[in-house]
């Protein structure tokens, strides 16, 4: 490879970076790649820096010292955000969404990948906190697995699923029973024994909160691991019941239910998105 | 914002087409965001065409035309594939992953956000072809779901989730019955009756096969949706039985079991990583 150029360096960096977030790539492992020079990689990153918060497209940290170097942190413009929050509720409220039942079908919004990236950069840039450094993603199966597997991206540490049943091929459990708020029935949740470490801090996300049994049933889980619980996101929760069995969590999206002439009422939770 | 530079441009151009690989972005987007002409555009995009080359991160394809623009598609090299497939077999064969009864513990493995990325792109870039275009990936909850996340996110396509069990809150389904090839147990797999559309070519992703019966079973279920399998991808397949319940597959690490000594037996499918 020929000796790259300032331009096509920056191009590159970006690339490696926002590839893997808040993963820490060290000045040598540039210098190495380039063939170039410390203060010439400093001073790519520099400009890298520049354009990422010029444009609101993330928030390039640089780390000094021997172990020095430079991560990617997701970051979402408080434009940005609204304007996906505010295009989901939109496709949300779509008529033929309304099931028997009075049921809202979103299975295909939470599943939408140009939905669920901006959903868990929203997330990981709220607990990219470098103060209480977290985890572990935590999910309950499945709908929320697939924002659960992008805030865990963002954040760059494992996720981890509970399942609703003991497979006999994942080796020992911990087990906690919990009543579900949809439902109203009782429940189980599994984890596998060694999925989290003690001490550790879980961000829980799930796709939906209604009575917040689900989430409350995470917590205990975590609990039951020796560990902490760093935050409760969920994309939507319903008003009703406004008193929920978790305290403290974090919806993008609030859901007030389908009224009699089948009108579907959903509203970004602008408090958050500020 | 002060107008950007040529090097700050291409950061920016790079961040925003890897962010929605398989998107294409017009000409005219990119003039706009930087109040630029379009011979500086097309000069910029030139670049950052180049760069993705020669270093392996990837490949832009410009689009020309009135519609025209350019978007990036997911490649990885091939000697970063083999040290991706090669690091997690690394991983699959540490000994504490045999659990009671002979069964391997992967899920670790399969939610982490390191390597679900690199599988996904693998997979995205195999079928990234503009001729048999992919309008879905399909998975069978729950375990392959986040690698399905990133193979739909790299092919820009909604996921479908195949589920074992009927939830009433989503409407009616379309299911199917299958012999499930790890249990030997007759089970049903649902999926929404609108979640595929007739003729549409749904590409089925699942983290493991052994005698391919969910395998087969998402087939007749696409099958009974009027659309069209283009392919099917795991990310690790047994070499016993050999003879599998689907013809045609793509498998990146093959799986030999756990021998007498209690060896893990897995390897990248180096045939395919070509």
């Amino acid at each position: 490879m020929s000796k790259l150029k300032r331009n096509e360096r920056i191009g590159a960096i970006v690339k490696i970076l926002c590839d893997s977030p808040n993963k820490v790539f060290t000045l040598n492992f540039f210098t190495n790649l380039f063939d170039s020079a410390k203060s010439t990689i400093s001073e790519d990153l520099v400009i890298v820096k520049k354009i990422m918060e010029e444009l609101s497209l993330g928030k390039v940290v640089t780390i000094a010292g021997a172990a020095g170097g430079a991560k990617y942190v997701p970051m979402v413009g408080k434009k940005e955000k609204v304007a996906l929050i505010e295009k989901i509720c939109e496709d949300i409220r779509k008529p033929e969404r309304v099931m028997p039942g009075k049921y809202l079908y979103v299975a295909d919004i939470l599943y939408n990948p140009s939905y669920t990236k901006g959903i868990g950069d929203i997330f990981a840039e709220r607990f990219s906190d470098d103060v209480l450094k977290v985890d572990y993603v935590l999910t309950m199966e499945t709908k929320g697995i697939p924002i659960a597997m992008m805030t865990a991206r963002g954040l760059n540490v494992p996720l981890v699923i509970a399942r609703n049943e003991n497979k006999v091929t994942e080796g020992s459990k911990i087990s906690i029973n919990y009543i579900s708020g949809s439902t109203g029935k009782l429940q189980t949740m599994y984890i596998s024994k060694n999925a989290i470490k003690r001490d550790s801090n879980v961000l829980i996300v799930d796709d939906f909160m209604k009575a917040g049994g689900t989430a409350k049933g995470m917590t205990q889980l975590v609990k039951e691991m020796d560990a902490h619980v760093a935050g409760i996101c969920v994309l939507f929760d319903t008003t009703q019941p406004s008193q929920k069995l978790v305290d403290d969590y974090l919806s993008l999206i609030k859901y007030e239910g389908i009224n009699a002439n089948d009108e579907i009422l959903a509203h970004p939770n602008y408090e958050v998105l500020d």
